[in-house]
């Protein structure tokens, strides 16, 4: 057989997936996934849309549509972006098969390879794994809690002249469920302008905020076109339907749109009429509303777990929104192994380990907490679980 | 603003995108188009469907699923696939988003920049744009009306050591209409082996046979996984669904689905959902049944219409099947011009120019007539257009 293209290596299974699928049993209490609760997604909503769309629109919600996505879903699109404080009309908005697919859509339009990606310090893994069959580099950029340092953005992006693209999460990240500051978004889209690079702003967890609201976007400090802004209703109306967009030039929403058209053709029309009709006909602010009291619900039970049950040398992140905790143990401790030996075998209890959400150079003491899914008690139970096999594991580490 | 990567160059607008721009004027009567007839969409049944997934599997409809696709439409395609003479289960089969989707993961897997494909003569215009971003070099094989000469494939494998992947489009080609022979299906396979090459087998159009039976698959003479088949719903079911599929080998399946993980993360959890239950809950055997006799009638019109009206220098498959039709003018006719100058404006019909589908040496003098869409009185009309526009011209060419 011939050989599969190099680029094929950088898509091998991630330790992840290896460790999560130990922790498949359902003995196992679990905070590794990052799905959302099924218990918010609007099923009644969503039934009557898709009811609507077959019924009512028939033939033409199930045809062929351009590339772009659907005209009227543009719009809706580009008027939920405008209320988010970005200017744009339905011809700066793509329809992307989720956010996942942007991703891969910017890597395929940017990168050769060898070109520089610059990452937050960790960073989302889907956003390395949908880049790397574009074969860049990367350089991860000192993150903290307010997000990137852009002091430390202007260093790397002074020592690498081939850097072409920031890839970041600003809001209620993921892993770590950081923000980034106010201040820094808006030196962070200066230096991207001064050093002529581009920024891909994924924000797939932006309407999940529990503070009285949101800092403005990327996206609403760039003044040329430099910012490509990523939304998906993943988090906020359901994943299954594989539906999110872009904001960006008209120019580069045609580009993106043919490269689009080379590789999917389109996103679903029926989900794309589907949800359409959603927002014209169901509350979607109330909707959105009840999932933010949900997950800030959930954090605020789970921060009172970790406070009541954690040793003080294990440090947490109390998020703003969105639906991941980022645990710090002393730097000896290797996570990948406390699960492996310990946590997950012995005490019934799992976590993503940090180390895999690192472009260059792992930290291997951290591990993200997804509480989205869980229901209070196995919260408690959980994180109880953890402070005791962490007890036990301590003097073995 | 930095460079877009050089591949950018190869998903440029095609001719046929701005020509049949030109054609979306309601008075010109268009046989551009390739979608399958929205009166034959199962609209009632696939409401069903949806009602049913949302109403009675609720959330999980709706959550993340595998990137594989869901176990129950995974093993209904392997059915439908075995029923097809194809022996596999569902570890062979990889959903996607549609064909298209297959082209580009299959040259994201397989493709170095200036790996050489082989493509039939002429091909699939989606084919080539969607592995153009891997930038592969193109050879063209002799193809007739029994489709791929193996003897001239022959030829082109041992010129190109290079060669990895023949794409090609078996069964009533686009744009052709042309089916490739029971004794080349299994030559071509066999010189693959030979030769140790890939092949990718796309079939979105083999289940509109109008004659006793189909040919058996490309697949079907695989003795060592270097086939991939692909099929599609998009022209039986709704292209608005996005659902396809690949067959290969469970190997190659899992590590497209990392590859697509990284691309889309999946397809929409709903859609295969609402497909599944279709095909547990409605009947697509006589839907098909049903497809078929209208395409066939479709097809029957038109070539009546072409025998009547057409003067004896332009030539015309009849296909076995598919939604196209082939036009060959006499040599020195250029079809872009034709269509530009005198048939779009002056006539009022249109049909795709020939030269958009060759991967090199492009002939000028062939068109595509899709007859899917057109009702028996604007076929009539149309090619009694094309007869009268290419009359009126001839002098002129």
């Amino acid at each position: 057989m011939p050989q599969p293209a190099a680029r094929m290596e950088l898509v091998r299974p991630s330790a992840i997936r290896e460790l999560l699928a130990l922790a498949a049993d359902p003995g196992i209490i679990s905070f590794g996934g990052g799905y959302p609760d099924p218990a918010l997604f609007p099923t009644a909503d969503l039934g009557e849309a898709f009811r609507r769309a077959i019924e009512e629109q028939g033939a033409s919600a199930l045809q062929y549509a351009p590339s772009e996505g659907i005209d009227r879903l543009r719009d809706q699109v580009a008027g939920l972006m405008r209320a988010d404080g970005v200017a744009c009309g339905a011809e700066n908005i793509l329809m992307v098969q989720g956010a996942q697919q942007a991703i891969d859509l910017v890597g395929k339009m940017w990168l050769e390879p060898g070109d520089v990606v610059l990452t937050e310090t960790p960073s989302f893994l889907g956003g390395i794994v949908g880049l790397n069959p574009y074969e860049p580099v990367y350089r991860s950029v000192r993150t903290d809690e307010h997000g990137i340092d852009p002091a430390h953005l202007e260093v790397v992006l002074r020592e690498n002249p081939r850097a072409k693209l920031l890839y970041t999460v600003p809001d209620f990240h993921n892993p770590t469920g950081y923000t980034l500051s106010l201040e820094r978004r808006a030196r962070v889209v200066e230096l991207a302008r001064e050093h002529d690079i581009v920024i891909l702003e994924d924000t797939p967890y932006r309407e999940l905020f529990f503070t009285a609201q949101k800092l403005p976007t990327l996206k609403s400090f760039d003044t040329d076109g430099r910012v490509y802004h990523v939304g998906s209703f993943s988090k906020t109306l359901a994943p299954g339907l594989r539906t999110g967009w872009m904001v960006a030039d008209p120019d580069t929403v045609e580009r993106l749109a043919l490269l689009k058209l080379a590789t999917d053709t389109q996103n679903s029309t029926l989900n794309m009429s589907a949800i359409s009709l959603y927002l014209e006909h169901a509350d979607y602010g109330a909707h959105l509303e009840r999932n933010r009291e949900h997950y800030r619900a959930k954090r605020d039970h789970t921060a009172a777990a970790l406070a009541a049950e954690l040793p003080e040398e294990v440090g947490y992140s109390v998020p703003a929104g969105g639906l991941f905790l980022w645990l710090t143990f002393p730097e000896h401790v290797n996570t990948d192994r406390l699960l492996r030996e310990h946590l997950i075998p012995r005490a019934g209890v799992a976590f993503v380990p940090g180390s895999s959400f690192y472009s260059e150079n792992p930290e291997f003491n951290r591990g993200r907490l997804g509480f989205p899914t869980l229901p209070s008690d196995r919260i408690s139970e959980g994180i109880h679980r953890i402070a005791r096999g962490y007890a036990d594991a301590r003097h073995l580490l």
